[in-house]
């Protein structure tokens, strides 16, 4: 509980930005202090250390951040799950609603082995629509989704709700 | 040099992509493999091990792919070199030259506190636009660049010589 609140601490807020009224959270203060790093990164593997995980699925771009000393650290391979036409090879494509309008994004066919154990790793739990697309493009391309891990949860736009399915989901600090 | 030969025969080569007459070099293949995945990013920590690193600088997207697991490893802070408009604070930009027109990358102004000894770090090292601009911007921050690394150097488009004044530049894989 400390622990979080550490890191909390460490999180910038930043006002209106993207656009008025939002308050981002600024991860790149965490970042930069390397103790808080490791704590980050310590905190979501130890989440899982009960469950073998093959591969980690970080999310494009600041999934990849958490996502590959993830993987580093429980010896997993790494998918990176990308926005289109990004991966060079042939992939499944899934589209999710934005505020306005949809996008999309991508798994190569190959990348997994059927029914590996899959953990998605992203920076933030928002809406949940970015997580379900990337929970169905993990499915689809035969992996066993064996949870989630995101290090910011904004608990109030109801992401969990979208991710019924999902054994475990994991939130280091929520807002 | 029997780890380098390792490694390579984990990178796909994808013909065509993203454009006609491009040998795209498909690191994905590698990530996958937990082991490879471990002798990428050891590979590039060890050849630095004799020097501080007190941060480590990774180019968006994947920059972050190598960059973070390395600091988490060497016991560093991460900071995050982005494309325009995704850093929330204040930040320096700096153009560069692509095929055709001309890119920008970005870093937060108060990312690094002076003097600390920098080692940028992304994926490719292809005509070096991308690298020299990074260099630029660890130095207006206010940065000591002590290196580069790179997974991959593309050594017939001469990216270090944009590179000159940088201490050491290292990559594991040349093509």
């Amino acid at each position: 509980m400390e622990t979080v609140l550490n890191v909390k601490d460490k999180i910038r807020a930043v006002e209106n930005f993207p656009k008025q009224g939002i308050i981002f959270r600024d991860i790149t203060t965490a970042l930069k202090d390397a103790e808080t790093l490791k704590i980050m990164v310590d905190f979501l593997c130890e989440q899982f250390s009960d469950i073998k995980i093959d591969y980690i699925a970080g999310i494009e771009s600041r999934g990849f951040i958490f996502g590959m000393p993830m993987a580093y650290r429980m010896n997993a391979g790494f998918i990176p799950v990308r926005k289109p036409n990004k991966l060079p090879a042939e992939t499944y494509s899934q589209e999710y609603a934005l505020e306005y309008g949809t996008d999309k994004i991508e798994i190569h066919k190959d990348a997994i082995p059927e029914g590996a154990n899959v953990l998605v790793v992203d920076d933030l739990l928002a809406t949940g629509g970015t997580a379900e697309a990337a929970a169905k493009l993990v499915r689809k391309a035969g992996g066993n989704l064996v949870g989630m891990a995101f290090l910011i949860e904004l608990e109030g736009l109801h992401g969990r709700e979208k991710l019924a399915g999902v054994p475990k989901i994991v939130s280091m600090l929520k807002y």
